[in-house]
């Protein structure tokens, strides 16, 4: 069934046809000879439109871009793309006991005790991220403290009302698609550093959830494949990477192997782990990967003829500790007629929800889109949600992250290139690291890493040889 | 260069041949006929011998059985095996700020007030472990607030002297091979309640440490596998678990195929996250694997010709904060002349010692042995180290850890078959989670599953297909 190639010889090996991955390919493809190896029949990895009966299409993946991440805009005018700002007018919602009151901003008008509340744990959590460097956060004076501990158990000790707590735990819950008790606390102040702050992360206009791109982010990496047209091959999924006695790489895929002088693994760290390396790789780096599962989302829309809610003076932003939809945006398309709704279910909640039948989970959001929007949501045109943890070739979203330990007890060799072996992905970005910019920033780096490698092999001779390390002693 | 079978067929594959995987095959080879595929060119997973130039073995991996474990003493006398108490006469030693103290048992004399508050932490901590169902720990009505913080965060809480906390964390280090910072208060709760107490798994006699196996534990594996015959095959590393057409499964190995009614998965749990599974498995399972790393550890072995410091009234076993071997045991052979003085590396020192050579590694343990037995323990006859987590097939050691949101984010379903796909392996028991006991009892769970399956489908007709729930929905 599987046609095989005869082996290839390139220079470079791209592992996953995701945005870092094509940002690495492009980057190198004008001066070596480059092959990205995709195991799914697409490109675009957490990136993906999805297609409505009319024609509209909507991301079920990543979908914002935002100030400060110059890379994006950069590639988006480059590849003659365009963005939206996403629509944020009139007020947004506060879905509290039942009640639902609204507000304007990121901060909803509750009670002042509480508010006072919330506003000071976030501006001493503030205070903490500005104090790391993105670069290495496991230098800060305090990151062995701060890596020894949970996000949950700092919030429990520095916000004092429940409501609070709920709230800042709804902001976790959409920044990282995890339970705050699933982070340690410094990577959760890390994040918020690398991009910028914990506000600019939770910011709609101004902030990380700004704008959006027309033709979805995932077309993006289709022009990006484009313009690397043969050099990408889908369906190919890579099984092994094997170091050869002249010290090339053999990458294996199910249709073949390609022969390479380096390599540059751009998958999600539980994916590269399912990748078997010869010579294997060090215990510090499996290790790593081990000690880096993906968080939690289950991103739900749904298409209505309008966005109704806009004439209520609504924005389509919904927060609500209870849930299990707490967070919503208006995700419809500038230029087009129909409505989105989106919604996450996110940590537990996804965790529950993508055990479900999909009608339960349907009923259950479009239920909370009701209570929130009135009766008129309860019955879309045309429903869509994405479980990214039920993808063979993802397993987990937005981004992997780090439980307590994990920065400081390996996570200082992170971005290290193994020998030959190079890593790029949105997990290996100093800034903006779980985002589309930290993807492409990581790709940056590889890409450098891999020219200048290739570079002084080229003067040198013979090319350095996967970095074994640390392996048992016999005496 | 590799044999390919043609595709065999039986009612039941096991995955693994290490004790759990062996003990399920022998539990059902009597009634079914079984196949047990195993990656290395050995039996035993985390159990094996190392053998001296003098013909002497030692065990590098798991080597001890204690009371309360009762199926594994079964084991050994069905085997015909023979235990021996480890040494544990004399003085044990804590080094503390340089200095030497003599003390017996598993509580070092230190001043007063650390001795009352170490006391007083570890009666803490016992009551609450006691209170927990080890089957299900998720169900005590504190699971979510204890299994939100981290064992460190409860230390730093619970004990206020500082020499109280390093010693409470030289016990979890010994206990877990990680630092307090991996593991969630709930899941230390729920290991100690399994293994009956936390004093039970820190004690040696009367406890976990009690008693060792004549002919090494792995002779207990290479006995059943010798039992088993054919049924095993070694050097054959599962890659592919499909469900055909009919509902049976085809385990694809790299040297052929078996087709098979059930599947028992006996691995690590970082391992079986590197199966591919066609249909995949269910979201909830693949995202549990992910958040199960395995613990840290690299056990190194100095042979001397006799053990030197009996003569000075010494057990052999040593505390020391400072390490960075912070615990030791006499590991000689009893009938046996020579000395063997064993010492652990663990959590983040294990993954510091597995970076640097071999002989930087030998020289920091020697130099510890050196300090706390005198000079004379500098210069064995052989010296041995096994850094499990370098173990392409293992990855870590000694079992895999619950970081916190583990346990309640999805850890209810550990021990749920995923349709015709059942698990064991010592992660997956409810009694003696981390030790050999507890991967028997996982493997006589699995066994019985499998059993009352085969029975039903004999009556019934149709395989039960592999569970898929939980799939996106595009509606």
């Amino acid at each position: 069934m599987r046609k095989t190639n005869a082996t290839e010889r390139v220079q470079v090996v791209v592992v996953g046809a995701g945005i870092a991955g094509l940002n690495a390919a492009r980057l190198l493809a004008n001066k070596y000879s480059v092959k990205v190896l995709e195991a799914r029949d697409r490109v675009g990895g957490r990136l993906q439109n999805h297609y409505f009966a009319n024609g509209d299409s909507v991301d079920v993946g990543g979908q914002w871009v935002g100030p400060g991440q110059d890379r994006m805009y950069r590639l988006i005018e480059t590849l003659g793309a365009k963005t939206w700002p996403l629509y944020d007018s009139g007020d947004n919602l506060l879905h509290l006991a039942g009640k639902l009151r609204r507000y304007r901003g990121t901060i909803p008008r509750i009670n002042p005790i509480a508010l006072a509340d919330l506003g000071l744990a976030m501006a001493r959590f503030e205070t903490m991220a500005r104090s790391l460097d993105p670069a290495a956060p496991w230098r800060h004076k305090k990151a062995d403290k701060w890596d020894a501990v949970t996000l949950e158990s700092w919030l429990q000790q520095n916000c004092r009302t429940q409501l609070a707590r709920q709230l800042f735990a709804i902001g976790i819950g959409a920044v990282f698609a995890a339970e705050p008790a699933e982070i340690s606390l410094l990577h959760a102040l890390f994040y918020a550093r690398s991009g910028n702050s914990l506000e600019t992360l939770l910011a709609v206009t101004g902030g990380a959830q700004q704008d959006r791109v027309h033709g979805g982010t995932a077309g993006l990496c289709e022009a990006m494949a484009q313009q690397l047209g043969e050099r990408v091959q889908v369906e190919a999924p890579v099984e092994r990477v094997e170091q050869l006695p002249d010290g090339s790489l053999l990458v294996k895929h199910t249709r073949g192997a390609v022969q390479c002088e380096r390599v540059i693994v751009a998958v999600p760290p539980n994916q590269a782990l399912r990748i078997r390396f010869q010579p294997e790789l060090p215990a510090w780096r499996d290790k790593l990967l081990q000690r880096m599962p993906a968080g939690s989302c289950i991103k739900c829309i749904a298409r209505y003829d309008k966005p109704f809610w806009r004439d209520d003076r609504l924005s389509g932003q919904v927060a609500s500790p209870a849930g299990p939809v707490r967070v919503t945006f208006d995700n419809s398309e500038q230029g087009k007629s129909s409505g989105l709704l989106m919604g996450f279910l996110e940590g537990d909640v996804a965790r529950h929800y993508g055990s479900v039948s999909p009608a339960e989970r349907r009923e259950a959001v479009l239920d909370c889109f009701a209570r929130y929007f009135g009766e008129a949501a309860r019955n879309p045109l045309e429903y869509v949600d994405k479980d990214w943890s039920s993808e063979a070739w993802t397993r987990g979203c937005y981004a992997a992250l780090m439980p307590p330990g994990s920065w400081t007890g390996g996570g200082q060799r992170l971005r290290e290139a193994n020998g030959a072996i190079h890593w790029a992905g949105t997990e290996f970005a100093v800034e903006w690291f779980g985002y589309m910019e930290g993807a492409l920033e990581s790709a940056e780096r590889a890409a450098a890493e891999v020219e200048l490698a290739l570079q002084e092999q080229s003067g040198a001779g013979s090319p350095e040889p996967v970095d074994t390390e640390g392996k048992s002693q016999h005496v």
